[in-house]
């Protein structure tokens, strides 16, 4: 293997696949990037046996020797951000080392037993569609924050995704809270039900960053493959059967109350100064029959808070006192985009849904707690 | 207790004493913020033991009932950061409770117990003098990274400081490295020498950020105080005797080299790659006869970095090679000003040192490893 490239490019096109990266060394093959280096183009492989990303890069580059090699992912990326030359000169020693050159600097880097890697196949499948990465990061962002991180129901750390005719379904929960979004496009998919890993959409995402393309998609059964610019993401699917949860959203609501979103996030986050941890971040919101609504939390050991809010519009067929999580409220109130956001009760201790008169088709739903 | 106060004024007065403010909760009293208030004066004063630091705030405040109240710092502060009104009204509600109101918000804090707050008294002496915090601020930055962090020998903790006719000279060391700072001024200082425990050093230049004041010091046989603005800033001193280490700095150089320091400072960093952790940061440098110069380093798990350097100037009696801590030599780098600096060498395991032609007065030296 003998190449040179412009260093942009790779550091751009390792930064990529390093998101496929795993830390465990006690399988060091998943620490590697693969080159595969041919006349026509160099194509860099990483994966963590959940997810696998794949680059291909088709300019800005010059071989002399076609060659396969697995590098220390870390290191090589931190070796080539720190370089200030134009172009890195990539060259295998023998078969355990490769030197780097660049400008004056000289790099050894021991590779990675070839072996060590997994192998990945990145198939088409006849089960495929397509999809806007703008819509793709909205239903991400909107749901993927409420998977549950307790690997003893391991359905729960997906995203379930359903697709039929002209509709993508999208849901998360920890079992405590649910977080449904829904599209509506003007073309059909074919029929999917499948849990997706809330870590490879996560990483998903932030790949899919300044992203506005359209993005294909493959499904088979145990794996997606995400398809754009010169990248392939592939991620396993999670088996087992995702919760039937559609009974647990109300139909009817008993008060209803419209708040102005980024002030009720404030006296949220002031609210709960004292509950603000792991053990506890349970806070009360009392509603009067006068329409007056509190939200107060106590702990004994450092105090107590409250603060009164005013409700843009409020509909309050019955005075009552709920419990729940500040966190869970919080950030299903940040999966809006709209400032005007609807809180929806039916019970003391009955779930409540946050929803919006301007996307009817997200809804968060939260569990409340004995307080 | 009971008095408004504008929020701003008090925001930045807790974030000052703060810095003060201990995380031990064996010791609760350490973790509270006294208020003393009073019509003519509200004063803030936290100490862990090692530091105290006292603010005054004489303005913006109004006080309806005098007091002297002893309150949790971290969540004191976190409720006046978030609150969004000009002004705070905190009312004491009976011996253990502290009301705060402030818009619609209201938080009970519990009140810690005045007698857990340690007795400070922040006494002028008679051996005192003056120092602008532009010069503090220096000789602190220049020296107080060479602290040893190892508590078996307690007075390498602390930063040297010696005062004699009109000379101040700072030393701090861990005996493997030594940062040595002298500033000359137009007027003269009592005979002082003593030890100042590196952190409160740290602490002190946080504080002094923005600050261009000139600074009173008065020294006791075991405390220093700072006054400055609002600010009382007083440390405890560390006992015993700092090590004689003039004999170490060598009088004449075998090799001399000059660098561009930026220049220096990024090829360190490229080099250093593979050894950049805890258990190694070992570097060689190679000196030959011709005037070649290399820095190197290897790892026999990852591989191996070189590069060439171009020294400005060198005067070369000797081929060498050196070998010492990257780390070490990075912030030795960093701390001058000068973008030329001076690497003086006397011989393959003898101490070395970086100085700058523009200030003669900052000296680093570090001792060599046997590679």
């Amino acid at each position: 293997m003998n190449f040179t490239i412009n260093r942009e490019v790779l550091s751009q096109n390792l930064l990529q696949v390093s998101r496929a990266l795993s830390n465990k060394i006690q399988m060091p093959g998943l620490t590697g990037i693969l080159f595969n280096v041919t006349k026509k183009k160099i194509v860099l492989t990483a994966s963590n046996n959940e997810i696998s990303i794949q680059a291909t890069i088709n300019d800005k580059f010059n071989v002399i020797e076609e060659g396969e090699f697995l590098l220390q992912g870390k290191y090589l990326i931190e070796i080539v951000k720190k370089l200030s030359s134009t172009d890195v000169d990539i060259i295998s020693f023998d078969e355990n080392t490769v030197k780097i050159l660049a400008g004056k600097s000289v790099f050894t880097l021991n590779c990675l037993q070839l072996e060590s890697f997994p192998m990945i196949s990145f198939n088409n499948s006849d089960i495929n569609f397509t999809l806007d990465a703008i819509n793709l990061k909205q239903i991400i962002k909107k749901t993927v924050f409420a998977i549950s991180n307790n690997e003893s129901r391991v359905v729960l750390t997906g995203v379930s995704l359903k697709a039929k005719d002209n509709v993508i379904e999208v849901t998360a929960t920890d079992s405590y809270r649910l977080a449904r979004k829904k599209i509506e496009f003007n073309y059909s998919f074919p029929e999917i039900n499948i849990v997706i890993p809330g870590k490879s959409f996560d990483e998903l995402s932030k790949i899919l960053e300044e992203n506005d393309e359209i993005i294909q998609i493959h499904c088979s059964s145990s794996k997606i493959l995400f398809k754009f610019s010169n990248i392939l993401f592939q991620s396993r699917l999670i088996e087992g059967v995702f919760p039937k949860i559609d009974s647990l959203i109300p139909s009817k609501y008993l008060n209803v109350l419209k708040f102005n979103k980024d002030e009720l996030i404030s006296v949220i986050d002031r609210v709960s100064i004292f509950v603000n941890n792991e053990l506890s971040n349970i806070i009360k919101l009392s509603i009067t029959d006068n329409g007056s609504v509190e939200f107060a939390s106590i702990s004994n050991e450092l105090g107590a808070a409250k603060e009164d809010v005013t409700a843009i519009e409020s509909t309050i067929n019955s005075p009552m006192q709920i419990a729940f999580s500040s966190k869970y409220f919080s950030e299903a109130l940040r999966s809006f985009d709209d400032n005007e956001v609807m809180v929806n009760f039916t019970g003391e201790i009955k779930p409540f849904t946050v929803t919006s008169e301007k996307d009817k088709n997200l809804i968060q739903l939260i569990l409340p707690v004995r307080a």
